[in-house]
């Protein structure tokens, strides 16, 4: 499958490794094409990788992945065109962390609200489904933890979309729990903060959240 | 260890039952002596088990669990007396779920606030410890899960006190991930809604978080 990722960021470019290590086609966008975050990764991951704009990446893609800054997700989608998103699955792997405070971080939308419902009214004919945003991304591909695997935690309005992303999440380690329409980003974007906290408490990163089963 | 319980609800009952269980004694406060239900869970737990007013409740405790309806703690506070909670640990386990749009429930208290929070300004002599809103109550004490045990993530301003309710999670059968201070009650109230959303989408309410490490 074709992927476009915008956002260069450590994120991104995790995901970018798993999609081209399942046998994906990932084009990741920029600002503009030629960033340096980008050429590298491209260098890095060698075949069946691309760069270019957040319009290339976005019109390239069968399937989106939003992974800027999340407080930047609206300048982005300007940028790429909301005609490009139309039909597709947009994950939505982006939180909108406000660092003004220093850590550890707030929610610069939060409340009733959230990134990804913010994304969904920005996009309504794309279908957002929220994920990979309650992990950490040096985990994202083939986890291995004590007890594992992990479990990623996803919402979105559109159900066909939440069983692919269901199916990518199984193809990259992880388990899934489904909790509901896109609403469920503010209590997923809350989840970040969460483990934000405490792995800068303890200073341990290497966490994951899983959802036991009796 | 003297244990005061306000709230008579599915919470404090199966919180009350552990604590008895434990060997602590609880006296679970209501808006009246001689609730219904808190007569019920007397006759039912027996030996160390007794019942009063709110006040009654704060006042024998030395440890004290607010396990009301979430939107109703101010109210309870207030019935109890700011006084009999000066200087003790206060377990809150409350969640501010708002039930008026149905089913899912969304926070009546949000964004950059929390009900933990809320119960903290109101009692400030108080060492508010979050706990116990993440999990659902027929699982508190000696949780039984696949890949278990699970993890109660916890938020306070008081260490000393946050270790205290780390030693009673593990006599109840948790582990304990602190996510720092009583802001922490944000994320974690959140992630009540998250539980929430998961059982009731799948309709398996045996579930509970594990924070896996590597």
């Amino acid at each position: 499958m074709k992927i476009g990722i915008l956002g260069t960021g450590d994120v991104g470019r995790a995901l970018g490794r798993g999609f081209i290590a399942l046998g994906h086609e990932v084009k990741m966008g920029a600002r503009s094409a030629g960033h340096e975050k980008a050429l590298e990764w491209v260098a890095e991951v060698g075949e069946g990788a691309s760069e270019g704009t957040f319009a290339d990446a976005a019109r390239f893609g069968e399937m989106l992945v939003m992974a800027t800054l999340g407080v930047a997700n609206p300048e982005a989608v300007e940028m790429a065109g909301a005609e490009a998103f139309a039909g597709k699955i947009l994950i939505d792997a982006t939180n909108p962390l406000d660092f003004s405070k220093g850590f550890p971080p707030t929610l610069a939308i939060a409340g009733n609200d959230s990134a990804g419902e913010t994304l969904q009214r920005l996009l309504p004919r794309a279908k957002v489904v929220k994920a990979f945003n309650t992990a950490g991304n040096r985990h994202f591909f083939r986890p291995k933890f004590q007890d594992g695997p992990p479990d990623m935690f996803i919402a979105g309005n559109d159900a066909e979309a939440k069983n692919k992303v269901a199916d990518l999440l199984a193809d990259f380690g992880w388990g899934t729990v489904d909790i509901g329409d896109i609403t469920g980003a503010r209590a997923l974007e809350a989840m970040c903060i969460a483990w934000v906290r405490a792995c800068g408490g303890s200073g341990n990163w290497d966490r994951a959240f899983k959802f036991l089963r009796t």
